[in-house]
């Protein structure tokens, strides 16, 4: 078994300097335990509360950008796609294509997904029980791509708030693909400031303690060097300064959850 | 206030003669109350549990089908968008485009579905708090477009079992919208027959005479001649033959709600 | 079929005088329909969210107002039982004993309940789901009572909210018992205000009306003649001079689920 | 700060040999860890799902039992109460007292167990917010005692299912009280096989890992040399057998969360 990779970085792209500072924040953050991380930022907020809030650079510019810190880092990166004809450009600036909670029982975005070859990581939607996930990686291995991902990031618990059910884990792996915890997500309360989403993101590090006990393969971590002012998903993104600790808090639990040496 | 309107046909387009088979059935069912229905179903399921069913006939010969039963029978048709693509193609062949429930809060397919001038069924989210569809509509009507109808098809409760809060439906009038109940995707269990979701079709009328008795606008109900042998969404439709009595039962709980003559 | 009967009075018993005054009113709203009511109030509010709220009068006192109350108006009283020893006192002075929700399964208090042959109004638990109230049942028929209710009145959603399954009527009526659906008490929010619970008395008769068109034996409507300064569920009670109308309204609906005249 | 203990014991009492039987082999498991156990066992199952199901040996017996258990073995013993008036009794012959969760509202049990002096192991209602234990804590305080543990057991989500919310635990743990973590009952399935509940035993570990990552003062986990044949909750206790390996897993997970030599 392999130590716990990261797929970490900014909510959303603000600029190519925000977005090689962050790249380099997170290395930096790595470095100590030799995380693997891979840089995950979005071009477009395609489905926020509402339209008064930013949406991001748009798909060129994003796109670019990405295999840009690809290049220049030397990491994989990752993008979010919402529409399948998005998947093959994507794809060629990425390495990994992540599928939306909300858009995981979109077929023809997962077939397009599944075809440009690259990893995908599939969001499970807030309206999904963990074993209805095989489905979703059968759509997306039926091109021939097995390279899939299933990340828990929150279920629907009463309104505004999410749980993160913790049987979830083990129920996905028993796929035999990876799975990967998102501290971030889970800990956001959906619509919960009225016309963006709110947050608890004193409650990520716990979550994902929590997920490193039960055993993930990687996990995915929002982060941003000021939050409180990032255009998207600031109440519940870690700043990047606290990064490195708490990354060296994760690789110990998961290297006791492994039987790694630590 | 006007009495209930129906939207209603089955969930998915099979045929042209099928489709004016359901047509003519459906207006037979509504016409000793003079209810006003809008024909209904889908040219592709977009969003199938499992890939191993049935998606439909496409959206090219599903187009033409629905324009056909809208000149044959006078009555508006409805069907559902699914990319912002199809919204300008969608609108010259029908009145009203339905915004999945998954989709909901995907700006730029309720953008596209706006600016066709159409009027627009935006069903809530399995994962939205009846309060946050203010922000969804927002979104169409940014457009210019304020034809918009908001419509309640259960929350999610647990896993694979959907509820129906009936204060969503006044929280969401309050927007000035009218309000849908979608009776028969509300009793859904989605996944809950492993590669389907299953149905408890036995509660759709129940759940229909709650909401006229609370007070909406129009009812979904969708139905088909032989449910259990329907391509999808068999275990939730309402027979069509029991469609009459059933309209004239919703009839009569619509005219008390409203203090119309029964 | 009867038609519906009322399940009705203040939270809890605050005197002799308060208790006539609102068995008076009730009586008047009452009587333009013709409806049975039965009189409710509690001696004792015995798991509060609190200490520091008021708990009420006390057995002793409380069941002999609520006896004064049967014999002055001639109407069946009922009263809330915590404790296997309240069960025998509490049916001399009551015709119906009621188990609260969080109560529902304390097998002690159900057998006692039965034994004394008092009707027994059993809350169905916000922890329970409405199949699971059969065997709630047949603990208080063992006994060789069969004079059960059983009761809805909100199932936990989330924290601090309740939601209405209306789906669970039907389902509780598949046991042969008169089926009665409460109100003010699914409005609550509990917890909702700190060291008190919150709630949505707006909604109220909202949900009043989809139960009554669904079908239900008996509504439970607590009331008060100025429920904003009540010692208990102020927020959820409906003003005892809104009980006319709603009650006539509520007539009207059973009146049409149930085919009499209305 | 302290290694986790263990609350520990079969969910029923079955006589004198089986809990001496249980304590010899729960010592055994915790002796090459030195972890420190409060032997449970319950003299009274006092909600069983139905009536057909085996209540226990009732009150004198038990609590004889558990006092020789604890003279013998010199570990503390707790049991559980459901009536202000078993308080004092079970106050005499055990070290802990347990306030099931059905009954953590109930203002009168509280206030009896806080009145022994002996300390209170709450169970955190299916249906009560984390936050809302304070409110309960502040009953059993208002006694004088401030020995009050406060103990997660899953929430109602959707029917016959539980949701364990880690976040829960930081919550109580603002409290100030020790916070246990019921790891046996978190994976109940309450009335999930028609007449009895149902579990998962095999996320118990998985979640017990879990609550150690997050942080917690005590697990609580029932056991049975064989759960299969158990007359109570079978289906959630771990198999004794299993106990040593778990508990040493358990604390490696302790020590490196509270930061103690492993």
């Amino acid at each position: 078994k392999a130590p716990i990779a990261l797929i970490t970085g900014p909510c959303q792209l603000e600029s190519l300097d925000h977005a090689r500072m962050m790249a380099e924040r997170i290395a930096a953050a790595c470095a100590p335990t030799g995380t693997q991380f891979i840089f995950k930022a979005s071009y477009d907020k395609a489905n926020r509360s509402s339209l008064s809030t930013a949406r991001g650079l748009g798909m060129e510019e994003g796109l670019s950008i990405l295999s840009k810190i690809r290049d220049e880092f030397g990491c994989p990166v990752l993008t979010d796609v919402h529409d399948a004809r998005q998947c093959a450009p994507a794809a060629e600036a990425c390495d990994v294509l992540q599928i939306p909670a909300f858009l995981c029982r979109q077929t023809d975005l997962l077939l397009a997904a599944g075809e440009t070859g690259a990893a995908i990581n599939v969001k499970k939607g807030q309206f999904l029980a963990p074993w209805d996930m095989a489905n979703v990686a059968a759509k997306i291995t039926s091109t021939g791509n097995t390279r899939v991902m299933l990340c828990e990031r929150g279920t629907s618990f009463g309104y505004n708030t999410l749980v993160s059910d913790f049987r979830g884990l083990p129920i996905m792996a028993q796929t035999g693909f990876p799975v990967v915890f998102d501290a971030t997500h889970s800990v956001q309360q959906p619509g919960g400031q009225g016309t963006t989403s709110g947050g608890q993101r004193e409650f990520a590090p716990v979550l994902a303690r929590a997920a490193c006990a039960v055993g993930v393969s990687a996990l995915f971590i929002e982060t941003h060097e000021d939050p409180d002012s990032a255009p998207s998903d600031g109440p519940n993104m870690i700043p990047v300064d606290q990064m490195e600790a708490l990354i060296a808090q994760l690789r110990a639990f998961d290297a006791l959850a492994k039987g790694l040496a630590a």
